[in-house]
């Protein structure tokens, strides 16, 4: 017999049974009496659906009924909560979001490409339709960042919100740096180990990364999402000489999303960087994700978890079925979608110091020519260093005083004019933490 | 004209005008569109009740209505949500608190003795009353650790939660170390500058950090608040020599808090502790505050930020209010106060490596005695080093192998009888993070 008191038990429909749906299987059929103890209702799954029906994935799904098209699944009568764990930025994972509001839905999502390129849309239709979309598991896998920014730190005024959201990346550029690797050969051992998107670029070209800074800075800066503004820039032009640089100098390099309001307007990169390598930031190793949020009341709170991987994320998707059946109903970037402004995007970054790695021909003058180039732009040089070499190319390095990113850019393009550049030079914000 | 969409304002009555009060009235003084953009409701002050009415407080205090009784402010018909500021586990914060529950208001609180006192009995009469009580700003002052916990990692069997959340006491051990500076010289230092409560021993006692972490362990593993079960140790038996061979070592001296669930039963402890100096607590510096939490999904979640000051806190209490005002209803500790368990407390730690120094009378065969008494309470020994030495007091330092508290409890009372320490020695336990 029901307990009268208890309300009804919450139902989900699960689309997607890849790692992540599968542990959210796991944590539901393991964890019902912990899940009714702190939601004050039973949680249950109705319904399931994926692209193979067949497979094997350890956990028993005869119990739920199977949709082969997430878009009937999402519009299930028995279905309170549509879980979207299909990824895609379009296709199905569009389709079924879209219908499971249509049918007053709350959906919880993992899909950060999705909400980056349709956020404020679906934003808009949730809240009209009396739903809510969450979305802790797009962003940091089990780090609640989401919960933190929305709801932890509401009374501030967000000042900068930066961090490391991939961790692929992060753990390319430790793991060259600790054997000495290049970035080509971590790239393949990464690939090979399974730690890379079907499409590396995704990851590697930071835009995995960027779809999470632009989620997190509608929510920081009460702006719609804004993707398509953000400065991608990926880590393929890192080389174990950069790194070992960055090092010397008491700097480590990250892939580093920065996104902060300035007179210049909203700012947001997702770009290798310089950090202090005794700053939080600097400290992180390997495939763990860490979010660092300043806000005006609360100063700087530093997050750090694991930022990937079944338990985490699964963790995070269930955290926000919790939140719906304990009866927490928010907007979904922090307030109503139709309140979000559209900022305009800052047509030049914040004034850092750079860092910049150029190879030489080594013929007399090169390096004053350099020299002066950067100083007609109006950049001023706080180190630069010339290193021994024995081939014809001049391994050089240049550590600017604060300047504007226009200014540095102004420098770079008028450097092929001297003649004197081997190849692209490198340059890297060092990003203050 | 006002909204017809928008609800009702929601009003505060504050009871405490200190450091923390005082930033609260400036939020919602300053930001008083912010809140309402992302509360959906406007936020405001109705009552301010204080020990002394004509102090100034260098903000503007005359628009709200003065009352010298807290009980009577929170009772007042204008007022939704009882903010207590005041502090202290009895008198008038639990009169206030007790008289706000009974009138069926909602009480946000930043009162950690308080509720490691009264926990349990204040939660359930809320619960009864239909009222809420949420306590952010009780534990680690701006980082959103109690919502984390609670809401974030509540899909997770939590495995242990640990922390550093006394600033005054890690800005000691720190600036012991940095500045070669005693134990007496920088406690003298840390009282001057304002940094202690007025009774000390709540700060370097460890007495306000168990408070926080009897909190963090009820939300945890749903278990009744039980500060009295906590082990507490203070910081005042730490020798700058302690911290240096600690270093030596690879790691750091921590006033650390860990709760643990274990086949013992509850394990609660506050006392110092040597953790791994490249851990991201070993890292931690000067008054910041870091709380590590470990779950079966989530794996280890660190969050880190300032412990204390103005802002910090007075954002706590405001996310507090501001999930209030946008309609979210939780159980205080994270499900309802009738569930929570009495768990037996755990008669001894879970085994650990311990870090022993004695003071040896230097007389033939007094290591030996000290090697034996070890061997014989069943204490293998890891490293150590007996330290060269001008007086006749030889300093001797031992890392045991991990073994029982109370094998070494054993072994240290047996210790006098061997009549060759010249003074107790300092056992600390080595915190694998």
């Amino acid at each position: 017999m029901s307990d009268p008191a208890k309300p009804a038990a919450i139902r989900l429909g699960i689309a997607g049974l890849g790692t992540v749906g599968t542990g959210v299987v796991r944590i539901v059929r393991q964890k019902a009496a912990l899940l009714s103890a702190r939601s004050g209702r039973d949680i249950v799954i109705t319904a399931v659906s994926a692209r193979s029906r067949g497979k094997d994935r350890g956990v028993p799904l005869n119990e739920y009924a199977w949709e082969d098209d997430p878009v009937v699944l999402a519009q299930r009568d028995d279905v309170d909560i549509f879980v979207e764990l299909m990824g895609g930025d379009e296709g199905p994972a569009k389709d079924a979001t879209e219908a499971a509001i249509a049918a007053g839905k709350d959906v919880v999502t993992a899909n950060k490409a999705l909400l980056a390129h349709h956020g404020q849309a679906l934003a808009e239709a949730a809240e009209n339709a009396g739903a809510v979309i969450r979305f802790e598991a797009a962003v940091a896998g089990g780090i609640p960042i989401v919960k933190a920014l929305t709801e932890g730190l509401a009374a501030n005024d967000i000042t900068r919100v930066l961090g490391v959201m991939n961790g692929s990346c992060n753990y390319i550029l430790t793991r060259m740096e600790s054997a000495g690797l290049s970035y080509a050969e971590v790239f393949d051992e990464a690939n090979k180990l399974g730690y890379l998107e079907a499409d590396p670029n995704l990851d590697v070209g930071g835009i995995d990364a960027g779809h999470k800074l632009a989620l997190l800075a509608s929510i920081a800066f009460g702006s719609q999402v804004a993707f398509k503004d953000m400065q991608l820039e990926g880590i393929g032009r890192i080389g174990i000489t950069d790194i070992r640089h960055a090092a010397d100098m008491g700097y480590r390099i990250k892939l580093l999303g920065v996104s902060q309001m300035s007179g210049r307007g909203l700012e947001q990169r997702m770009t290798p960087c310089l950090v202090p390598a005794n700053s939080p930031l600097g400290q992180l190793d390997g495939g763990t994700n860490m979010v660092v949020i300043e806000g005006d009341q609360a100063e700087q709170i530093v997050m750090r978890g694991p930022g990937a991987g079944m338990g985490p994320t699964a963790s995070a998707v269930m955290a926000d079925v919790i939140d719906i059946a304990r009866g927490t109903r928010l907007s979904t970037f922090g307030q109503p979608a139709a309140s979000l402004r559209v900022i305009q995007p800052a047509k030049t970054a914040t004034p850092a110091a750079y860092y910049l790695r150029m190879s030489l021909h080594d013929k007399p003058g090169a390096l004053a020519k350099i020299a002066t180039v950067l100083g007609e732009a109006g950049i001023s040089i706080n180190r630069m260093r010339q290193y021994d070499h024995v081939d014809a190319l001049a391994p050089v390095l240049v550590v600017t005083h604060k300047c504007d990113r226009a200014s540095l850019d102004a420098a770079l393009s008028a450097m092929p004019g001297t003649g004197v550049l081997a190849s692209e030079p490198v340059a890297l914000r060092i990003e203050e933490v």
